[in-house]
């Protein structure tokens, strides 16, 4: 089969021929129908030589951990899904059995890290390819009649935002303002699940004037440029009082000093891009009641209701549609910044 | 093997010699070290031939809801568990993949019913024998070191009331009163929980005095007799002010009585007991912001915090033991009452 | 100064000249900008001599429980609010000072019954006049810009089933279905209320094709008739699957069926109307894991986040306006079911 | 009057007259029955003449923000309480009034800032003095028959520590490990609380040998010194996996190295002392859905319940008596380390 793989550390990845994987007990083979491309995948392929070995993935792998696809084998003992359903993959699976798990979430599982348990396409072979291995039957989500290819990005960049919004929820009570920083994949569905999740006022930020539109397209009572003028546009807007929460899809330097300074008694600082900052904490050295919160993905039971707000209309990715022999390109235009939304392979 | 089978509508259960079952693919077969006895085993076994007709068991049936065991056999599939684990098994499997159950609340599947996926002992064949078979590896939790039998009844009769306090817990802050009714197998338990999980004064009623010894033992701040003058008494011990919440672990009318006369504002009544009693609701019917619960069992991370609990020394279900041949008489005594705490067999 | 005032027992309520009241120390006197109609009011006039004697209520009587006014006088140590503030009346107020109070939760004030604390109209005069007086200034809310005619029902249409929701929030998950019985002053504002603050399919049930078009105007997903096909008809417009959650606003013996009808597992059974029923309760005689539940009215700081829905734009109440002359005519109205929405007296 | 007062900056505290105060409209006096030293007030005779100043506080200005008294004087409609109530002052007052204050949690009212609200002893005089002016009777918390001198400290280093660890209870489930560092004034209570309101594993850190003992003798299940080989020693008493909560009443910059190298997934770092340190946030610079939270003080209805602990035996707090004449010798004791609990003075 086709599978787009990465080969060579430091080169954008190549589609490659490879063997069709054979399901083992309690696993099972999906046809891929759609598979996203993410953010992640650029940032492992821009890992150095040594960082990459630190992470332990395999070379070459196949990308892709955002999947939908149709049931097309079964290992032995794999129960509870039958030959042609229509499934969607949950990604940050877990040992299954540990607290977290038990509990459908997998993303903090206690285990997953010493029993070598890996996302699709972040450590083993993932969704960039005509088909794919799911371990066992509880990662797989009836799709119904939704399309693959507008709802495969939801398994990442609806979960995760939906994940870490949900954290907050307590807090946007009618009368709240809740802020987004970076309206791409994820900042954009971020900003339909506010407005269809809470009551709350929701002000997107952003560097581009063209994303900023894209904001108020789907839903953002304002938008803003991430400037040093941000905080004070953002009081100007809403008034005084506080904002409730903050999520952050970027995660650098500059971006969490607009962070901080939106943020005051009880604000829910919550970062979502993959970075790491340096920042000051403690009881004079942040807000009082103020939480700094770094949420990873999302649940089982999570993933269900994402796909429950595309299935009721409530929720929809912009996405650009891409072949498996054009997904080299499809990662060129997310790496620079020329996607609107979310890049999606049809294989 | 034996097994102990309930045979003949409306006598008691038989020892018998029945074929060793065989995992099927994806299941696993354990080898029986406890099972209990509960008090849903002698209500199935006093239902009329019609009632157990509308239940839809199956004639004989091995009876045993709670079971702990060693693993001895793997289906094809049968993955996270090794022969030898010793382990205890979760009863209220539901589908596995529904979106209660994706968070661990197998015993609010949706689908349960709808696909004939029963307990074990009630309605398939259960724990009272040499060996059993599990039908997924999800529902075993790792037993550790704790001894079998001072350990199985926690799976029901630990279970039931941890999911039934912890959903009232946001009420029991310090100063809060919680009310026991019914000091038996799971009343015993309830007692010690609400002692462990919480800081409330705990009261016990009962209609014998030999139980209400048994509640002041297991940690009851007070022990009354369960009659007209309990609430006067709780009043007494407790000053004026509201019961936060009373868990009735009887739940017939003359008890519902009592219940109803200890609830005030946004008292938790919790009918755990399995009965079912007329009584009046609404605005004008109940006191303001109450709320009549009927929790059942439990869920799968519950259950492993109820075995946290025995790890930890804060949690100890009085019990006696029996063999497989004496499985009769147990049921026997928990029937007539003779038990102080809770039957285990021990095959 | 005029005020609509119960004089009689059985007869209807009638328009008089009283004296304007002076507010005592602590206390505030308002001019009354418009008050509000409500159901319990016709409930009162319509109990015999001996039920109104046991509710301790005085006669002459001036009415109204939902106000909005302007701050006129201040007693000796009323701090907090300013002559000229325009502020809305919190109605369900306790002593302030005990754990429910404490955490604004006035309306299930432990101590209110025993040191005789009543809602305006409801136990001492109402806002049924040109002027009324507020004991503590804690219970007034800022208004800002909002108008007062259109406001004034949220004190207690609005704020009862903002209320009853809340507690049914984390029920209310996407894909959920909520149903809301009886689309009148209350139950029209549920629906709004379900559509901006859950992802749930809202489905109104009323007896009158008319109300049944009102609720579709302000939100609901499907409107039925709520008679014995109605539980059909839910099942059929979303499928097999559980109803989260039922709010039920008339609470009677046909409307409890219909509820009953409904619930399955882990249903939130919400009774909002001021009735009271039989039904069977208990693990055998009601869905596993469902409550019953009977919310009184609502607490100060779900009061203020009710405001800011209006404020935001996301709550409008119907309303039909009568003078202080009129309001006679608004109660007979209210009784014989021929207003829409909510009568709002202007004085 | 004598009083306890803060005169030069840099120089300690001195005893002095002072007029005793009166109480304006709709505040209180309170005759002083004990009141509480804290490192707070050491914090603020540490600060320059600049900070001091930046922070606004006046000179000379009577310390002491944990207060008991008896009421001894009402001003004009102060309500709600009557001379001689034996009463604990609620210390982080807010406007009473916002959204925040609403729900009791004045602590983070809203307004505070802006208009001037502040603490006693933290920027208006305070509690260390015969008499005491509290600005409203909400703020005043029954006492009952609790000793004033063993009470008192309750009201900061019983609430502080115990609104830290509520923000924590649903992490802290059976099973569940929680670590506290620093067994001072409000450490030795958090270890009594934790062991209280939980079934965690409880382990205190501390630099001093003996502070290990009292933490152990309050309660803790293991005690260790707060070295560099803290993290491994609490991985050897608890195995491997995960703590849930880590409370750290210090907050330097060696402190928070461990307080990281104990958290992981989802571990909430509640970090309670009066310090800022740098760190690093974010998803690649924090375990996955961990939270860095900076609770501060209580809310109203929090130090209700931590005074029903002490009502009910289930908390203590060590003290030691001073008279107002020895209260700077208490806070030399204080800052210098030579206290074991809590220092009170009992004019």
């Amino acid at each position: 089969m086709k599978a787009l793989q990465y080969v060579t550390i430091g080169q954008p990845p190549e589609v490659r021929e490879v063997p069709t994987p054979q399901p083992g007990p309690g696993a099972v083979r999906l046809r891929v129908t759609a598979a996203g491309a993410c953010h992640s995948d650029s940032f492992v392929m821009g890992l150095s030589d040594q960082e990459y070995a630190d992470f332990g993935y395999p070379l070459p792998m196949t990308l892709g951990h955002e999947a939908v696809g149709v049931v097309d084998a079964l290992g032995e003992g794999a129960l509870g899904v039958e030959i042609g359903d229509a499934v969607a993959v949950y990604g940050p699976q877990g040992c299954g059995r540990c607290h977290s798990c038990a509990q459908g979430a997998e993303n903090y599982c206690s285990h997953a890290a010493a029993l070598g348990i890996v996302p699709p396409g972040l450590g083993r072979d993932g969704a960039m390819a005509e088909y794919m291995i799911v371990p066992d039957p509880r990662l797989l989500l009836p799709l119904g009649g939704l399309d693959p290819s507008a709802t495969v990005s939801l398994t990442d960049a609806g979960l995760t935002p939906y994940h870490a919004i949900k954290g907050s929820l307590e807090l946007l009570v009618p009368g709240s303002v809740a802020v987004v920083i970076g309206v791409g994949g994820l900042g954009h569905v971020a900003v339909q699940l506010l407005r269809t999740l809470t009551s709350a006022t929701v002000i997107a930020l952003d560097i581009s004037a063209s994303k900023l539109d894209f904001a108020r397209e789907v839903g953002a009572h304002h938008a803003f440029l991430s400037d040093d003028q941000a905080a004070a546009r953002v009081a100007e807007a809403v008034g005084p009082g506080t904002v409730a929460a903050v999520f952050d899809f970027v995660t650098n330097e500059p971006v969490l000093q607009i962070v901080r300074s939106l943020s005051g008694p009880r604000t829910d600082l919550v970062l979502v891009g993959a970075g790491a900052v340096q920042t000051t904490v403690g009881l004079l050295g942040q807000p009082f009641g103020s939480r700094i919160r770094a949420p990873y993905w999302g649940s089982r039971p999570e993933l269900m209701e994402v796909l429950e707000l595309a299935r009721t209309g409530q929720l929809a990715v912009e996405i650009e549609r891409f072949t498996l022999d054009q997904a080299p390109e499809a990662y060129r235009k997310l790496h620079d910044g020329e996607l609107r939304g979310r890049a999606v392979v049809v294989p």
